[in-house]
């Protein structure tokens, strides 16, 4: 494992799943391991947790995080290659990656999709122009079309609420949002869980079919409730189309989890990768309710991005 | 002390000061009491001061610190229970403050009020949601109405500058800005005096009334002159209407301070909590002469903070 | 050495050089110089490398850095001395530096020029009304006129590349570009090529005439061609007009560096500070060959600012 951008293999992903758990009964175990070893951490769009569980992470490892927020703190970088920069950008991400990469020992970079080039967004352009050009291990903090520590973390949550012995039903259900959001979450939560060897229900409205690249696998289904039938994790997310690429088909709001909704799913747990918009997306009433481990998610990104951290090290 | 938001009593703020001079006098002899404690500080309003400060006095205790600048480097942040978020606001007080308190063992926050909203201000609402929903200590880094780290290094100048036997006069006088500004400073300080057993006249143009909550057992005084008579610290501030809430009633220069006001105040020594208008709240002549306590009282703001993240993580 | 802001004599230059490549060879050498010393790192003005390296040079020494972006996360400082502060600026600069004076044991500034007052600019004002109030050493990281830590890395890069026997011919070229850009970096490279005693010319079209200041010792030369003749090293860089101060005289693009123009410079190698305008100053080809520097001269800022923080904390 070079680099942490996507789900490689069950058994890459089961070790790291492992090694999380074992940070998080006792975080500072590995204090040691990271002396001297340095992340950079680039931003080019705003975060919460993401930021302050990867700082984390690095600290309990004994690693030294610095903080770039290029959206804010630097300035425009040119993506393109061969571009004449006779315009609005300042560097080019050949020369910033590579000066980063010749700074920090490890990189981890935010870089959210465009929606509206679909070509670049689905090639994931401008993090793939960080991985080339940086030289350094890279791991994706949320790129235009992935998510993995989000969704490590993820299967964590889900490994730690499992009943043993039983093959959870996992279902991954659209919710309805105001504005236009990324595919990365829902992307990365279909690979991962497909990949882990979960059986995976995807539900969500027609025309809001995600990249097949992602969801061969899982089924696909269009009626919400006939999908939370017997379901032991739902994971409630909003996306804007793929197909008609970034645009919002439908604010249905039916499609809004509610205690209504669990009349055939009684012991289901629901998850949020938050941000979560409330009574949007989700009703009060179940993420404030004995359902919702979107807490414990947002607790294991520090482990999920521990475990990753300590392992690119090695 | 489970929070550190308000004057609590006068055991704990003697307690607070005394260990904050012996921080000063040798800042990193409780250089391991920190170790593997974190505090998240967030900041809602920019800041100087009370962020390096934090950050200095967490480092000197040997704790981590990550900064968050929800203004500029997060989203906005949805304050109302209950609220259906299909507006501006991104994430819930409720899920946000939650995971911070997860990440971080204190959390340190400051949240200015609105200066429109009087209730919400005067409840302290946007602090009190993160103190609510966070379920960890919390400092404030002032919120609406109160600014305590600033008055706990006003009381620890104040005891390094009184003379031994004498109990000091001490007059907290408004002063012309031209803008609107909140009342946490003067409350706090007020709060602070009095709770201390100070002797504490407040001077104000008529209308400029502070919330009586924490301003009975001070003299109210309308005549400046007449307040500063006889004075040993003058504590300079200005602050925008309570009763015409928000509101800029006078821009009486007259009530700017100048060595003429000192008349009958010889040996005074006049405070302020930074940023001041030079020769709008203050003549240059006060703040770069000798009776000047302004940068003692900031270099204080290192010792109170390590005072109370000291007592906290007890 | 109290402050570093400027080329000072060629034996201190020569030391730091030496000590800068002491810790390129090994970077955590001195880690417990620092401990429990801190730099406040200021920036009125963006930066990548600059911050990175300037922090990575701190923690390899042990000490703690903490950064104030005041153009973001604080507010409006005002600069001239007596002003009456009834408009914008919030903070008087004399009182700001002083308690960052009093919170760091060094301060590290960076202030762009204006590039409008040709006189403030001229007398590094705002850089030095920062020196002026601090009380404590102060590295510039870059000011009005000088790039002092990047010109050190610039020395140190050409110690590394020069063939041992021979004196260079070093060639600082103006080169197009679309905005208007500081002097700092042509002045500071001037002064510390020509305070190191080595042979420079410097080209550019006629009116771009720098400083005479730091140019004295230099052959002028208008006639790109000419000067390119022979060089060894080549730095490029845009400036602005400095008798016609802050404008922009020509964008005349031949004399954008292109393989073409080392017909008779055939080993030259290319040296720039970065942020570079791919293709407006520089071709790819030569950016991307074998001539280029601009990395090595990018990872030796770290060591330049380590060289220049062990020195100034001894």
């Amino acid at each position: 494992m070079m680099h942490f951008t996507n789900f490689e293999n069950k058994e890459i992903a089961d070790q790291l799943i492992q090694k999380a758990l074992f940070y998080k009964a006792d975080p500072r175990k590995d204090l040691s391991k990271g002396l001297g070893k340095r992340v950079g951490c680039i931003f080019l769009n705003p975060s919460l947790r993401t930021r302050a569980s990867t700082q984390i992470a690095a600290q309990n490892l004994g690693m030294e995080s610095i903080v770039l927020n290029m959206d804010k703190e630097g300035w425009a970088l040119e993506m393109q290659d061969g571009a004449v920069m006779n315009k609005g950008t300042v560097e080019h991400i050949k020369d910033a990656a590579a000066v980063l990469g010749t700074y920090f020992d490890v990189l981890a970079i935010r870089a959210f999709p465009s929606l509206s080039n679909k070509q670049e967004d689905t090639e994931d352009f401008v993090f793939n122009q960080f991985v080339k050009y940086s030289g350094k291990p890279v791991i994706s903090l949320e790129s235009a079309i992935r998510h993995p520590l989000q969704s490590l973390a993820d299967m964590i949550t889900i490994q730690e609420n499992q009943i043993a012995g039983k093959s959870p039903k996992i279902v991954l259900t659209w919710a309805p949002h105001i504005k236009a959001i990324p595919h990365a979450v829902a992307n990365s939560f279909a690979e991962w869980a497909i990949g882990c060897g979960h059986d995976l229900t995807i539900a969500h409205p027609e025309g809001y079919e995600l990249d097949v690249e992602f969801t061969k696998g899982a089924k696909i289904e269009y009626d919400q409730k006939t999908a939370l039938e017997g379901a032991d994790f739902v994971y409630v997310k909003n996306w804007s189309g793929f197909n008609e690429y970034g645009k919002i088909l439908s604010t249905d709001d039916s499609w809004m989890l509610t205690e209504k909704h669990f009349e055939f799913a009684n012991n289901a747990k629901v998850m949020h990768c938050l941000p979560v918009r409330r009574n949007v997306e989700l009703s009060d009433e179940i993420l404030d309710g004995p359902r919702s481990l979107i807490q414990q998610q947002a607790a294991n990104r520090i482990y999920a991005a521990q475990a990753v951290l300590s392992k690119i090290i090695e």
